[in-house]
């Protein structure tokens, strides 16, 4: 939809329509690029997934089955001490549900060998601290098993920086980037995602009662629809004029104008006419 | 330098002055890159570095001073309990001679944590257990101090994949990243780097004995005008022409060609318009 620069259309912000995907192609898609990324182009068969016992990893697991077959996908679960109980319970219906082989690895030794060496690390960077032990874990058992790990982050938390860098958005190949939250969910609904996990509150489980909307201030049901339109170019005024409330125009426009290094490659002093990335661009051969 | 696509020049391989470098330009634009990156773009004062004891980390270090200050430079040395001792005291001696405050972090806990959950942890996949872990506390003392990691990979390393993804690669700004390896060394004996850090063999200290240069089987001095060459477009046949041994030209190509996905941020499968980073490009906006 190109910018329309004169005025604001008629619009009802919360048009279900606004958002919907023709779940059939989608999951044929997805299916097909997880094949491709995997096995047509990199000659990998097997696939590492993080299952948090959220929605996310979960639809990323039911298309990685689709697309490799249950016994190449084999599911991680990494709690914390602190971790809840029915994060772990969630995951294990989907290794139930799919058949698939599961492993559950602790990050308790590895996040509290750090806190014995820095004890008063507070909830925030803890968080961190766990997202990135994951990662580890991920890469290492995909090198122990010949795999690689697919990523489950949505494009609403990498829109608006939720999550951890070089952690969450580190595996090589992510199926659930270009799709909003709320499409995630309908996505969900459409591959027979147990609905425990489909209907619950999204969170980090960082914290007891932690709700990644109550960290927003606002639903993903209308910051979704928000981002939908500052991601093609409308400014904030505009979208507003489109009928947003402007504090939630102005939650989302914050995140996503505070992120946008997030999602950029680090930036590296030019000395040479073949620095990488600038003028050496050669494409990926595998 | 224009690919001659009709006939190769006459050239001599070892050419001093094919990688000679205009040392007090790159010196103040380096310092710059530092300052204008940290200070102006983000307002950020303070720098952490990993001190490796080796060259990069030190030339690093030494330009961060230069460009934020000697107390606004803080060294994190973090030795696993197999690393050597050689190592810790060189990087203290880039501690003592720029007086910047320094801190050292053993990851021993963290990484022996994790090899309580996977015991036989082959050599290979616990050098990048490390690096990731040294990631991890970098970044976390970063967000204790208020500062940012700077990063220390050279271009060698980086067009020869000879690192760890997610983790020698991650912090947000690299003033190493174009220079190659033997420049990097030219470099630190001109911003006086203690000669015992310039004059070792380069090594990933992660076993005893190992060096770079003897897990790539070729030097340094040829591998970099090799890739000198083939980042400018010269076909591998082309550099053979050239006057460098074939076998020399075909270690480097095969490293270069294998990791190119190591340069590239992971692949999203696209599903709309505003795929972030395809047709979503705003620029980093602090």
């Amino acid at each position: 939809m190109p910018l329309d620069v004169y005025r604001a259309p008629a619009f009802n912000p919360d048009d279900e329509g606004l958002l919907a995907l023709d779940i059939p192609t989608v999951v044929e898609w997805l299916t097909d690029f997880v094949y491709d990324e995997m096995v047509r182009r990199r000659g990998i068969q097997r696939a590492v997934i993080g299952l948090s016992g959220g929605v996310d990893s979960a639809v990323s697991t039911y298309l990685a089955v689709r697309a490799l077959g249950a016994e190449n996908v084999h599911a991680i679960r990494m709690p914390y001490r602190i971790s809840s109980r029915e994060s772990l319970d969630h995951a294990r219906m989907v290794v139930d549900d799919l058949g698939i082989p599961e492993r559950t690895i602790s990050i308790t030794g590895m996040v509290d060998g750090y806190l014995a060496e820095e004890p008063d690390t507070p909830a925030h960077r803890l968080g961190n601290v766990c997202a990135r032990s994951r990662m580890i874990v991920l890469f290492d058992q995909s090198a122990k098993l010949g795999a690689l790990p697919i990523g489950t982050g949505n494009k609403s938390e990498r829109l608006l920086g939720y999550y951890t860098w070089h952690a969450d958005d580190s595996p090589p190949i992510n199926p659930l980037g270009d799709l909003f939250k709320t499409q995630v969910w309908d996505l969900a609904r459409a591959l027979g995602v147990p609905s425990q996990i489909v209907e619950k509150p999204a969170t980090a489980d960082l914290a007891q009662g932690q709700t990644d909307e109550g960290d927003f201030g606002i639903t993903y049901h209308r910051a979704d629809r928000i981002l939908h339109f500052l991601t093609r170019g409308y400014p904030p005024r505009k979208v507003v004029e489109l009928g947003f409330p402007e504090s939630e125009v102005e939650i989302v426009w914050k995140r996503l104008a505070g992120s946008h290094w997030k999602r950029r490659p680090p930036t590296v002093a030019m000395l040479s006419n073949s620095a990488i990335g600038e003028y050496y661009l050669r494409p990926v051969d595998y």
